[in-house]
């Protein structure tokens, strides 16, 4: 799907960035290590595909498919188990180039959901198959994983995606439950699931987002990477507008209601300032939202990509949660970088959203890319 | 749910205002009569519960109960079969009050998904559960009929909602399938999937949609009716903003591409001329639409409803299909009334959309209802 050179945007060999999440939620100082470095870890497997001439998918696939991998993720192998004890992925991707958009909702033996989620997004750029019929843009259940086998994308048992971790974790929270003791406790932190936003050498912009899910969900239950608009937004630039790309993290319930993937990239599109106008959209449209009106907890946090046709671009986190770890590389540089962001002291989560990000240049002068202000409000 | 007077956007006891479609498609003469029936027997359900004080909500639940029994339809018994020769429904219902939606997707055995979907969405109106738990509000699959079956909602044998007509048509689009004779065939008309409009004595409104998908559709696909702001929408009126419910009919992949029931109402809430402007909708946002680029067939249907502080209100609907059946009520009429609408002749489907609509007055003075007139552009 790497577009010709006379379908480019803009065409730096051999550039490219990828900017990812690792959930937005509660991260203890122990586990910030590792979650930084998974994000390292997922931006050079990106990288290699962007430097090799790959597209944003393709990218981004390749990126998210290392988080699912990691056992520290509720994505993929790892997930947060149901209520009955399985583990039942969401994953979205979206492509910024032909708008075409890919989801899997609650599928149960597939290893790398994204792959799946990939694989449908390409197929809806094909538009229609023999019959007048249409290729479908959301699988789920047991339904998708049966497409997966005749696809030809890796299945397995669905019992091998659980991870010891994952089980204990159930099992105490179940335990609890039981026990009806400790009501206020919020259990969804840290919330764990991954995303990615990315730009390829042609200019061409993609999204994802992947997630197990809240635990102790009923079976069935889909959230914001199973849902358009809502987990990731990509769309390439056209006149005066930027090229964005976004991904959300937090509670999917809300991030559907509020739309928070679409609506923050199409804030983004026609503006100057990225990081102000990323905040505007997590105060007005996620805070405020009337959507999320007497909603004690309104968590959420999100990535954005943002570029022009000249290659010049921001990379934005923010979130109402405590912690919120990213990571992003920039194929210039030799090597990824990562963050925990965090609110400042004293700051309840939910109630404000901090904003931070790096600006970067798509041409190879690595020294113009600077650390941009952070902002909270 | 039936909000308490204070808080009223109006109060007209014994008013309301009920529209419902059964579909977007290529209906023939002979069954165009049965289609009308069916639309004018679900108003009449809706137009009982309004009538008796009931909300918007439960107006359309019954509405579409009503259209989901009728084997004619393409919702609940009767639905379309899949590949595999099961029913799998998708439903979603929106209250323009809480803002809540709930939906289900994919889901087997459940006699009225609608139900379902409306349970949902009262759900989530309670915004939590004990330690932090948020209320699901999209369940699929069989994930899904087992929170049916725990919820009490009546589930039943997949099998008892195939029809005969259904396995009929299943087998002989299979065969023409095997054959790979005719591939230019559209054989996704009529698409007969149902949805609802209302608004109720309070001046609150809500939307719903109902659909068993795509014939020969992969089983686990779900279409529009399960994806939030894509198969139905409503939002209750504030400051200048009217109150607005829409409900879309049509290609599933297109509806969620376009977000066609979202934006038709957000278009629909500050304007003052309902009819000019859903066809700017559909011309801009549907047919003209990016994300539709290079798609031959875009068809499509949307029944709007909207309303402003004093009770007055206009009901709309518009198609780019050969035709659209729809049906509405004022509970100040004795009878409700349908139509079979219709591109004109020599225009092309998936070219141009037709807009209808009727005014309507809340209060008391039936002899305010006029037809509109209708435009084709």
């Amino acid at each position: 799907m790497s577009a010709g050179v006379v379908e480019s945007i803009h065409n730096f060999d051999m550039s490219g960035f990828i900017g990812v999440h690792a959930g937005a939620g509660d991260h203890s100082d122990e586990t910030s290590l590792a979650y930084k470095k998974i994000c390292k870890d997922a931006c050079r497997k990106g990288a290699v595909v962007l430097k090799s001439g790959g597209s944003a998918l393709d990218a981004i696939t390749a990126s998210i498919a290392a988080l699912e991998d990691c056992p520290l993720t509720n994505a993929g192998f790892g997930s947060n188990l149901t209520w009955t004890g399985t583990v039942e992925c969401d994953a979205c991707v979206m492509d910024g180039k032909s708008l075409s958009w890919g989801g899997v909702g609650a599928v149960t033996g597939v290893r790398n959901p994204i792959i799946m989620a990939k694989s449908l997004c390409i197929r809806q750029m094909n538009k229609q198959l023999s019959m007048g019929r249409i290729p479908p843009c959301l699988l789920v259940g047991e339904g998708a994983r049966s497409w997966a086998e005749e696809a030809g994308i890796p299945t397995t048992d669905p019992k091998s995606l659980i991870s010891e971790k994952a089980r204990r974790i159930h099992l105490h929270y179940k335990k609890k439950l039981a026990k009806e003791q400790e009501k206020s406790i919020n259990m969804l932190s840290p919330l764990d699931t991954v995303g990615a936003v990315c730009i390829d050498s042609k200019g061409h912009v993609a999204a994802a987002s992947s997630s197990g899910g809240i635990i102790l969900k009923h079976s069935g239950r889909t959230g914001q990477a199973a849902m358009f608009g809502c987990g990731c937004w990509a769309q390439d630039g056209s006149g005066e507008n930027s090229s964005v790309a976004t991904s959300t993290s937090g509670c999917g319930e809300y991030l559907i209601r509020t739309m928070l993937a679409r609506e923050a990239a199409l804030d983004l599109r026609t503006t100057s300032c990225g990081s102000t106008c990323l905040h505007g959209t997590m105060v007005n449209k996620f805070l405020g939202s009337p959507f999320l009106a007497g909603i004690s907890d309104p968590f959420g946090g999100v990535i954005a990509l943002k570029c022009d046709r000249e290659g010049v671009g921001e990379f934005l986190w923010s979130h109402t949660t405590k912690s919120f770890c990213i990571g992003y590389m920039n194929c210039n540089e030799k090597s990824p970088k990562s963050s925990m962001s965090k609110l400042p002291n004293g700051i309840e989560p939910g109630t404000k959203a901090v904003v931070e990000g790096v600006g970067f240049i798509l041409n190879p002068q690595p020294d113009h890319q600077n650390e941009m202000q952070s902002s909270t409000t």
